[in-house]
């Protein structure tokens, strides 16, 4: 069975690093994967007019799943799009610190499941009279049982024990205040154990002590701030995967964007990028080869090559090449 | 002349620390206060019915200056209704890490200017069907504009260079789009250097590389968690105060909670709190003064009695009598 991936490589770095997971993936012998290429980011706006032709919207739509890279200053008129072209509904962020690396918290492990439809991400917003603008921030019910569902199915089976639930309900008391509710039924209907947080102390607590979060299921911002904290902690973007998982179809991605200032230099590191090809390996329920590409990852970051926002002085190039070696 | 201060304990361990300031100023012979109590929280909702009384409301309006300490789960009916009534439009929050003392990050020294306001702070929420809620984040340009006044006077006054202004533009468009506008119009109004970062990213920086900020102003939830994490990053909330600063009035309030979890054992860490005097004696053109509290809470911090959140083992008094001592 050949599966149909959809490749974004995008602006910046991201076409340096999507390259690297394709030929990771095409080291990967149990697995026929065929590649679909296809255009997003600030080029593409400049040569066409559009940031996220409609092609690229329909090779998404219609692959199994989809790699992308990074976008530029287009960013938001990308991403956000491409998560709802593949109808995902769950963001999914593990941070984790690696031996052999310098780490704010080398004792961190935790996966964010962050709301990935909804919250200040419904795009409504409008500048009522001058000077005053509003944003209509919107939580349902049905969203956040849905990714609650997810989390705690998630939490299972990756046998993670503590699941916290992070809000600003003493503040956001409808609309936070549903989404706690919401979140913690699931919770309850199962019988499963969590702790709540206010996700402005969450913060703190996240710095001083992220050996006692494993999962932690937030509405859209929260998730996008905290897990960006967490890169923090492990070592810099250039480590964090991303799976945004919908019912039928997923797109996976890293959580660092474009890196102009590096852009163009082959020195982008590869392995949040490899990440999330391994994070798709698991999607299509190739565990596995999952648990491979992570392993060769791990290895390479303990004693392998490493990129300059690690300390090393290696190439996005050699860096693959020593992932595929270890494979 | 005579300064009537407004004193509101509240709850849990506000009972402890604010009797600490409250000694800390007594101490100031430099300086004449008439202490008015005033009562609020969880207590008092319990024996009255409401959380912030008609008469605690009036006699912070009334006061030159109001201190506060700490409210439990009522909190948000609290503290935020007070900010109104001091009519308080800044938040002004400075993290710095002190000598002597396990910090995450020890080359810290940052102060967030957090809009007081608006944003999500809103208050306007409402479930508008069955299982679907919405809140109006409201963003102004002129409270924008206010806080950017003050934001860019504050940095000049106290010879702070590196500027950042924190705004989620990209995703809210136009309501922080006219935040991240009107900020850096005042900058450039001024001729002034700034830098300006997504809030996500920052998250990361911050905890990366504090000691590239000075003074960052950022909307109200940005500056919420923001100042949080930075919290983490030297110590614990024991160690942030604040100032909630308006026109003619201004309120002082630790950064931390009532900590349930220690109240009545006497070993809440009283630094945050005094700290918060010493923002209030700038506040009231003592500055001398304020450098004084401030230079004997660093003194005790790093040579004198530590309370049990910092590592030691001495109580509320021990901690306060030895500033008083530094004094
Ligand atoms: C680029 C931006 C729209 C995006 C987001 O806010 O989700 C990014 O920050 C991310 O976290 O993937
Ligand atoms: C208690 C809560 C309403 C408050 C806030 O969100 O402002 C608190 O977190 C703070 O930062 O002072």
């Amino acid at each position: 069975m050949t599966h149909e991936i959809a490749v974004i490589p995008g602006d910046g770095i991201g076409q340096e690093v999507t390259p690297a997971a394709v030929e990771v993936l095409e080291a990967i012998d149990s697995v026929d994967f065929e590649f679909v290429e296809a255009d997003a980011g600030d080029a593409v706006l400049e040569a066409t007019g559009e940031a996220l032709p409609q092609e690229t919207r329909s090779i998404a739509a219609d692959a199994d799943a989809t790699l992308f890279g990074a976008a530029g200053e287009t960013a938001a008129d990308v991403i956000l799009p491409l998560r709802e072209v593949v109808g995902s509904f769950a963001n999914v962020r593990p941070a984790r610190s690696y031996p052999g690396l310098d780490a704010v918290q080398p004792d961190t492990d935790i996966v964010f499941i962050r709301e990935n439809t909804e919250g200040v991400y419904s795009g409504i917003e409008s500048e009522v009279t001058e000077g005053v603008t509003t944003l209509t921030r919107v939580i349902t019910e049905s969203a956040s049982r849905e990714i609650a569902e997810f989390g705690f199915d998630y939490a299972k089976q990756n046998d993670y024990d503590d699941i916290t639930i992070a809000h600003k309900a003493n503040v956001m008391r409808e609309t936070d205040g549903m989404f706690l509710d919401a979140v913690s039924a699931v919770g309850d209907s199962r019988g499963a154990d969590y702790d709540t947080a206010l996700m402005d102390a969450l913060a703190m607590h996240l710095v001083m002590t992220p050996e006692q979060y494993d999962v932690i299921i937030c509405p859209n911002l929260a998730g996008d701030v905290l897990s960006d904290l967490a890169a923090g902690l492990v070592g810099g973007l250039g480590l964090l995967p991303s799976a945004n998982v919908g019912e039928e179809n997923a797109l996976f991605e890293p959580v660092h964007g474009s890196a102009p200032d590096i852009a163009g230099e082959g020195i982008a590191n590869p392995s949040a990028m490899v990440l999330s090809a391994a994070m798709l390996l698991d999607h299509l329920d190739y565990d596995e080869e999952g648990d491979r590409v992570r392993t060769a990852v791990e290895s390479v970051l303990e004693s392998g090559p490493k990129t300059p926002d690690l300390g090393g002085d290696a190439g996005t190039e050699a860096v693959t090449a020593a992932i595929v070696d270890e494979l």
